[in-house]
């Protein structure tokens, strides 16, 4: 397969892609034609139908797997392609993991670890919301695994949100051992649940986007919502364990300004902050650095404030 | 009965007062003694019982009402009463209303108006979720009609919650004639049930605290919660609409800096936020110029950031 | 007549257009041409002369009506009118109103509202204000019916300064019902007065920019000083109220950095400074919704600072 | 002449001081007094008339000078004089000089100053405006010159706003040699009238508190106002030139968040912006170093914002 | 002993105290007495000499160790010791480790991990320049074991330099583990560096308060001065390596308004600053909750700027 | 010699320019080319080399003076050359003046007029600190001539550096005539030695861009460790002097948020931010006004951070 960042102008092209996006159009003279977003793993390219009723073009969707045979041209300094050719393909024709970003840690080893840290978590009431959610609930399950961690920014892939949850509750376990003030049952389960509203606040990939209720609710509160639902099924949960939870869910952006309606107020929601926000940043420059190969100066980086430079030796 | 307010150094008191607060303490020199606050409507004053175990000191506990016999003296600046005797009184010896803070204006007419705006709600999803609150779930009736909207600030009396709550709806009942693109179901709804998560985020009078709730998880997160768990039961409630009124309520501080995690996004809770902060910055103004009669400049006022003073004539 | 919005791509038109601005210059190979661009009240569009000496173009300048024909072609993805013929037009071969934008109400009926409010102040002083400006200075009312709110924004269009100045002063009125403790007839005064600087901040339609003036002091400025000089030619103003007038006029912003110099101090001028906020977000969302039949989410607007979207059923 | 700085637990005192406050009080119990304050250049001092009926006591006010016997006690860790005799002196009997905070600079040479700059202005127009209010207003003159420029803060003494506005206006001055686009005669106008509303912003000593007027409007829109009102009485003052001088009045703070409602627009507002803050803060360190004798860190001063220390040579 | 925190009222006292403060002052009446704050591990109290120059009060200064005899009273609520008899100890009569607060942690064995960590740098021009610091340098190493990391604040007693830093390196090696992007060996020598200037920032123990230099420079620039001085020693130092060191010093705040002039420009310096911030703030919580035994609400707390409760299972 | 600003599209040029930038590309279809940049006083411009291999193409490098012959032509809105030979050129052949923009001002006389300055300070310590890097540093005196002020902002020319010193010292010159509180030397010491470090925080002309240093360290900080090495050489230096000077050079930019590590403590420090922001200020202004004959609005620039204007007569 010819993957969408290695084409040129000129190249004519004759592989499956993932279809983003489909819209329909009118040229300035009145001619309906049909913008399309190719998508495979190495990223998206623009492709036009001009003539969208002409034989040889099929009937599919955004969300389709089509084959197209097309020209690339460069087009105010874009490649986009021509379409000629468009065969709605089935399953088995294609292989998704070609169409979409993915973790580059396995995704079942990642899980496995993250049952390890919720079997070592001891209060019976706490593990019981972790089984609740990531043993218990298949739905959850699948989703959790394969959702990204976010829309752009950082964790952008599918596995994304496995693997920030992951590393979040591992530095949270560190944590817990150097400062032993802190309750581990506790931040463990408030680290694996943190973003777990992220699974309702995006849609599923290939879209990955914002869904309505993410938009209007963010993955906060919804996550908080979702907690809620299963401590009211146990019965005797301790109240003020219960509100202890839901805070450090509800404060783990750690200011208003970034979206939590409160501050952290125990040491464990601190901790969950921190570890949350050390994460994000690690994996933010990582991305950042394997996006290229430059060695001087990056320029400046909105998520890190600041113009970012390559260390020597990495 | 005599008011606290008008107790002067050097009077002998024998009334029934409310206890708000009571704590066992030792003075430096090792002699055990209780601080105790007595409450009445006009205000609060400290106490001591010197000889806690004497004869005539009755047993009673905080939010107790209790005849207190003592003499009132000036300490530090500060009127204070020491305790001779302490009757712990019961049930009709006493008018609550005398002992709390109450609303200006007549709880039932203020309900009734309330209950006006409700049945003028047309949309019947929204007007379930109002009915089951304020005219189904009686537990919920009581506290709010009873519930003060804050600890201090505006609206810190028995039925300040409602007062506050029928005039935020008066105001969007207003907008929603001026501004015709306003929905306006969707407006009175969200604009009586912005601040029912006040009734768990507050105690009960004659405590008025925060509560450990209130203080984990806050009003605007539990009143969305609130709501939720409503509309759950309503078979085929469009979802959207769910959104957009737990939206409205998640959105009515308007600043993500003021507790609210998501900014307005829909014109209705643009318009909420408004009735909002307008009412509260009027009751303060209010309460603040019925406390004085002063009319020269009054100081900086936190809440309204400014040096204020009454206009000329009001 | 052929509106500019409605023009496609290798269209020819000949109409008569307002000129909004017309200025020579030369091509990089030296040879002269004119930039003009074209008005009517639904937008504008460019326009180039490249023959400005040829027969068939006429002498004319900017805030000309003038008969175009051309053809329009796409540039830069954006439509341009290549001039062939212009001939300046005199009045009566054309209507002003076909070519600025006006408000959807009536004009002559706001102001008779307007008015029946200043028939409603009793103070008389502060009537005598009103009177002077509203109903005696002839050239002053033209100016503030014409005049818009704004150059962009909200309310940008004839008629705007009075739609928005009736719209705050209704607000304000329905707040000295809910609050009694406002002086209604300083809140209705200072609700009237508190754009009148806008007449000279913004120059009159089409130009509808700012002036040197409006740049250097600001509406805010200018509007205080417009009604210090009828106050000083008031015998026996009072000179308290004439203070709280000029205050609620310089404090109506709300925020020093929102260019009001002062906070508001007294309780009418927090209440304008609310009318004058909420009228000018309700009317920013209308006009937004007005101008897109998008159902999905609008993308961020920087004056409600946020992701805005339609509510499902307005 | 015994001075208030000077006085001890124990002292008796029989001098003439200005009465800078009365108040009439009631004790606790009951019985009327008079609260009063002292004031000479050294500082104030609280008095407590306990038997205001009593022989001796004579009638007087506030602003009068009055022959105090009386004697000094600590109370509270504050020295305070009950008064045993009070009456009320003439002038003559004092020399007011001995009773306020005095510029250590001479009050008519610094006029001279000033006078000399203004002579200097060579554009026509500019110079009116200043010899309406330097030269000819003998009202405004007496009042520039024994007014302070702050009721704390900085120059706050008599003489106070002459010998701020004449630093400016030096600074200014070098200004203009060392940046030749400058125009000198601008900036030196603006220079000498940036402060004029505080004639009006502040009463007169003793009492050199904020007037209602400076509470309302503030002295920055008021100095624009009288300057505004010298050109209107000036045939063919060029419009452009007049919205020069009033923005750089009006802008001269800098930020709008320092009450300035226009940023600077033009090179001498920048300029007039920095000669103003640069004097300001100089002599607020001056004034503090002269207030101690401290060698070590002073503490946080809110003016600088930051922790001060004497340079260990000046 | 008895130590300062078990003092009561009407106590007499007979013990040694170290003398953290002395200085002669006069009484309102001109009677000289001497001002003297007591100090040992448990805290300070303020102690009164009234007759300095009586027998039985010998001759001593700050930081001396004196055998004091007096009398515990209350005076304004605060506990003041009148002193009777004073005598200057010599060495061998206390033992100085009842007199001031000490890390919790052995300070050998947290030498000793740190010597493991910078022997397992590898780099070996890092390499020297820590053990150039950590290994050779006597008075530094005395220095440096014996400092706080703070006057207050946190980890403010015997030991906190070296425990918070010891702390920081061992974050900083787990995220070396977790993120393989990190250069461990810069990672580890910026962690075990970047506090080196409070050595000179604060004064040593008992006084621990800033020096002039501290100040005036701070120890964020203090430490890149030293690191700079042992670099320009060692011949070939790699120049890039230099600046990435010096930076992630100079940086380790991570934003312009806490000190740092430069923000984190490589993965090292954004992981330093996680570290530092989050073992400043996990003692802090922890260094509060052993402070006190109540398990309520303990009101707002500046550093953590949250309301803040103990977890009710640690 | 035909200026790059004076080019049109359609010109042939056969000129010596500076190569400011040279580096390999590609063409999508695979094609090696070459991008430089051309750069003389006037500005720079995109250039081309579409056969890098072809005759007449000679070897060069960026930083070389290179005869160009080619053809200018217009691309998206920018000319572009298009080059077709090009010559290496040697020493002599080009004046390097016509390639850099310099200082208005004779450097030789501006030097002179700071080294009496320098002559000026009478501290002895302080005189040696500027001698030995203004009268005996050949190297550091030819970098300060030489060197810019900044990459782009103001004073970013051949010469700035030394303007920009010499314009802030003789303000603190007058300012410590004004104000005698000031310490002279200390502050004519610090203002010359400001910026000195801007030497190592830029490359020389013609690159005049941010070096590694530069970004990880800056201007402010590295100049503090010029001057320490300096001082650390001189016997005696009164380390608290020492200390007020470094202080000044550290906090001269007034803010932490603007880059200063420590806000100003002593009255110098003060002083010289005023001047080193005043100049700044001033000389943004000028430069604006030189590049620019507009005599309208200008709009918003970004450091003066307002809407400028042309004062009518400068």
């Amino acid at each position: 397969m010819k993957y969408l960042q290695d084409l040129h102008d000129g190249d004519r092209i004759s592989d499956i892609y993932l279809i983003k996006h489909k819209q329909s159009a009118v040229t300035k003279n009145g001619k309906p034609y049909e913008n399309v977003i190719l998508q495979d793993k190495t990223g998206t390219m623009d492709a036009k139908i001009w003539e969208p009723n002409s034989a040889g073009i099929g009937d599919f969707d955004a969300l389709d797997y089509v084959e197209i045979v097309g020209d690339v041209s460069s087009y105010n300094g874009q490649l986009q392609v021509s379409v000629k050719r468009a065969r709605l393909c089935h399953e088995g024709e294609y292989n998704p993991a070609d169409y979409l970003p993915v973790s580059s840690k396995d995704i079942p080893t990642m899980y496995n670890e993250l049952l390890g840290l919720i079997n070592s978590v001891n209060n019976k009431y706490l593990k019981y919301v972790l089984e609740d959610l990531f043993v218990k609930d298949e739905k959850f399950i699948k989703q959790f695994k394969y959702s990204s961690a976010a829309k752009a920014v950082h964790h952008g892939f599918v596995g994304g949100l496995l693997e920030h949850t992951l590393s979040v509750a591992k530095l949270c376990d560190f944590f817990s051992k150097q400062y032993p003030k802190l309750n581990r049952d506790l931040l463990i389960t408030a680290a694996i649940c943190h973003d777990i509203g992220k699974t309702k606040e995006l849609s599923a990939f290939p879209q990955n986007d914002y869904t309505d209720e993410g938009q209007f609710i963010g993955h906060i509160v919804i996550g908080v919502e979702m907690v809620d639902k299963i401590i009211d099924q146990i019965p005797d949960f301790p109240p003020f364990l219960a509100a202890e939870l839901r805070h450090c869910i509800l404060s783990h952006h750690g200011e208003l300004e970034f979206g939590s309606p409160k501050k952290p107020a125990i040491m464990e929601a601190v901790a969950l902050n921190f570890a949350d926000n050390t994460d994000a940043k690690m994996e933010t420059f990582t991305e950042l650095l394997n996006s290229t190969t430059e060695t001087g100066w990056l320029g400046f980086n909105r998520l890190l404030d600041s113009n970012l430079i390559r260390t020597r030796e990495e």
